[in-house]
């Protein structure tokens, strides 16, 4: 569910007076997305995406988010620009929430992956890193390799102990194999790149991405760890396989827009499987601390174990499309 | 949530490609409804809805549902248009569900209800009742004073003693009470038009409606039990209070399209009891009949006892706005 909010008509119609929209036409919660309040929303100017954002998002990182933003659209990327208010902000408050407007993006996420959709994403992945260049304000990766092991340890009590046992194993085993600081290009990545934040269009030649959305978890980290993440979240069927002609789009529409290093190559495996690592943990932490009735879908955590598993018997970068 | 049935990108294109809309901009699920799947579709002709008919609705009874909506909008009111294939045909078929692609309703529908809705509202629901004339097809409804005693007791078991002994007095009363039949006028009703149902703009001037939606209660009963059912919906403040004013400005509204006679003035009361009943009846169904972990938000039955005592209390037409 993504309306976690509710916003009254007259709140709605305060919020939109600080704007230059004109007439508001309609206003309809949006079903997507798992962390914000996101609402469709038509004005005499056109459509726009209105986010309100919830207790995950820190609102002190809010204005990193949106510059980053600001900057990649100004550099020609397609993701949503922040819609000032007459005052020039685009950062409001809306229901007593950070609230910012966005454009809207044409485009449908694909709800099942096919080859076809993984070379135009790595394209689009590849565009974003360079577009990225430039904005210079650095974000942490909140989710990095060092939020790993207290993540973990916030899980041990709940989880089975053999998974705490083989998650312990391979951890110490991931961070060994991580790249030192300073040894691969960093920059600006999404970090969260599944195929629900990536919108195509079919213009009958083909897909082609139309827009990338939801860059709350962006961050400035290794370049080829975000291809990594992209491996993880595209490349395995739903029965569980690795399907390696997507892997080998996905790297060779990257690389048709950006090199990818001998260094940074040798370390995809390990990034993958630090990838899977990231995933599993949120999703297991999310598990083991969510209420059974929660009014909230709980994703498998067990889909990022086997996706583990996998990178970890890939020791070769040939053996994941590299 | 309003979104049970995933629909693959290749699913939906093959389905359009049954229809003339010209090129698929976007699909969105739409977080609101709550029976059946809805999504926001943008084709190069513009904006629709797209339908897929989950398990409550019965199949059958669509295309009376469909036809309904076509007659009314031929008829000059303002809901959604069922949109026909190449072939003539509203209904079809999509991810193994029933499935219709219906005009897009600009509009905001009401968080919170205030007097200014109310006469708007009665207006729109009268030249509902008005425009319903001459669709010659009749569906009994199925939610009506005969279905509510087999409803209390499948709830019997799991209710609390004291509740069912208080909805088994009332609802033998207020069959007791129930109009004959041709007493009171009949025509095709909503039956479930609360305020998520109903779109307004503000033009500057106050609001109008703007559609009437989600005609899948619809049926061929009492006009005046209509009007019954939005007293309940529209005219109680959170505190549970009642607010003649809105009641007034509803009924109001409603004679200015549509005369009430003094023998369906004099029903208000009863048949206000018996929209109390129905609802708190399918939700009390529902509460007893989900399991605690579902992904369903279950709506609290006791709000509608709190209205059946009320509306018990009120023998008077006059206390209830008429």
């Amino acid at each position: 569910m993504a309306v976690y909010t509710e916003v009254s008509d007259e709140a709605l119609r305060a919020f939109l007076s600080d704007y230059e929209l004109g007439e508001l036409l309609a206003f309809r919660g949006i079903a997507e997305g798992v962390e914000n309040s996101n609402y469709a929303l038509k004005t005499a100017r056109g459509d726009f995406i209105l986010t309100l954002y919830e207790k995950r998002v820190d609102p002190a990182e809010l204005p990193w988010f949106l510059g980053l933003m600001r900057h990649l659209v100004s550099r020609g990327l397609a993701c949503p620009e922040p819609v000032p208010g007459r005052d020039g902000e685009a950062l409001r408050v809306l229901a007593g929430r950070p609230a910012a407007i966005c454009t809207f993006l044409p485009g449908i996420w694909p709800r099942r992956v096919r080859p076809a959709h993984c070379e135009p994403l790595g394209e689009a992945l590849g565009a974003l890193h360079l577009a990225g260049d430039g904005f210079s304000d650095a974000r942490r990766n909140g989710l990095g390799p060092h939020a790993w092991g207290p993540l973990l340890d916030k899980c041990r009590r709940d989880a089975a102990p053999e998974l705490v046992a083989e998650l312990d194993a391979s951890l110490a085993a991931i961070l060994r194999g991580w790249p030192e600081a300073g040894a691969l290009p960093v920059g600006h990545i999404h970090a969260d790149l599944f195929p629900d934040n990536v919108f195509f269009l079919d213009d009958g030649r083909g897909q082609r991405v139309s827009g990338l959305i939801d860059f709350y978890f962006a961050c400035t980290d290794l370049l080829a760890y975000d291809v990594a993440v992209c491996l993880n979240a595209w490349c395995f069927e739903p029965d569980r396989s690795f399907n390696v002609t997507k892997a080998r789009a996905l790297l060779r529409g990257y690389r048709a827009k950006r090199a990818l290093s001998a260094e940074e190559l040798a370390a995809l495996p390990v990034l993958c499987r630090g990838a899977a690592m990231r995933f599993l943990l949120t999703r297991l932490y999310d598990w083991v601390n969510t209420p059974a009735g929660a009014m909230v879908t709980r994703k498998d955590p067990m889909e990022y174990l086997h996706k583990l598993r996998f990178f970890q018997h890939a020791e070769d970068p040939g053996a994941i499309g590299g």
